[in-house]
């Protein structure tokens, strides 16, 4: 299975054959796979449909530069024709709760779903409620990485940043949390071979 | 695409046809495909290897019938032949980090693991870099989604329930931290269409 694969993966392969990749082809990602890949990412379920995740995808060679300085200068982030930052900003879903009501529930529908939220997150204030819209961010996160592999594309997920330069570049407001940066490409190295612990020694059955 | 597919879905089909799904057929879960799904999950990426999702797979009748009571009755629980909770231990993983280290790195790299990870969660109490820790756990839960539904199995996450009750019946330490329950099995209905932002709504370019 290599970054030439043109039929896409199964979730098996794309699973095994997943490494965090660190060196990419140089040349632009294809724009048509870069949003189906966040089209695919956006299909994850979340606690009332709430999709807290959003994107902010850096492919200006500029833009691209100073998001590498606030990561500490990580070279993978030069390497990558893309990275796509990926957060979640309760605020702005709960100032637009209404649109994630399913459309076939109707006005009332509409209705219910402000009550839920309010109910829910109106006695929080914004750093907590912030962490559980990031919880269901981090599951659209690994989505991602599995939907960009799927086509054929590599990542590697990135926690070693400075949020506040990011936020700051990317005109973000304060308040929202990230998952992580992903550079995303086609692999022009293999990755480490898996080490993880056996399922037994992670698994208790009941 | 139904719950009947024989051949491993694509990442594509797999994340299209995957909803959330309340009844199930009633058979028990195939315990070779159940141990795949759980090794695929596993093979999700961590910061530092970290790896600091555990799984409690409920199956006997009993524990499921007073997980379904924690989770105020909601009738999936009762309905799945399994039920995954997904949880981090964020304390194992600190007890145990030598272990994450890759092998090729050596007795070295067992040492620099251990620096890594007192030098990030040494000054941070157990809450704090238990929130940490679920983030990670978040990414496997996506994984587990996907892989189930890879081998033609159908889930529902879950995070209405009662985690102090869920702690004390399966015997888990005060200070794990729950992504959430997931009922798992072969689907008895159809799910709701998904209904989703667009990707424009949801996606910055830069």
């Amino acid at each position: 299975m290599t970054a030439t694969a043109t039929r896409p993966l199964t979730v098996t392969d794309a699973i095994e054959t997943r490494h965090s990749i660190r060196k990419f082809v140089q040349q632009p990602m294809n724009a048509d796979d870069l949003r189906e890949i966040l089209r695919l990412a956006s299909l994850a379920p979340s606690a009332w449909n709430a999709q807290t995740w959003r994107f902010a995808v850096v492919q200006n060679p500029e833009v691209k530069e100073q998001l590498q300085a606030a990561a500490y200068g990580q070279p993978q982030i030069g390497s990558a024709p893309a990275v796509i930052v990926v957060y979640s900003d309760m605020e702005d879903t709960l100032d637009t709760v209404e649109d994630t009501a399913h459309p076939g529930m109707g006005e009332e529908g509409r209705a219910g779903q402000r009550k839920t939220f309010n109910g829910a997150f109106g006695g929080q204030d914004v750093a907590q409620r912030g962490q559980w819209g990031l919880s269901q961010a981090n599951i659209a996160f690994g989505f991602l990485m599995l939907a960009a592999r799927g086509l054929g594309y590599d990542t590697v997920p990135m926690l070693g940043f400075q949020p506040d330069k990011v936020r700051e570049l990317l005109k973000l407001p304060e308040h929202v949390q990230f998952a992580g940066l992903l550079p995303i490409g086609k692999r022009a190295e293999d990755g480490f071979p898996h080490h993880r612990h056996d399922v037994e020694r992670v698994t208790t059955f009941y």
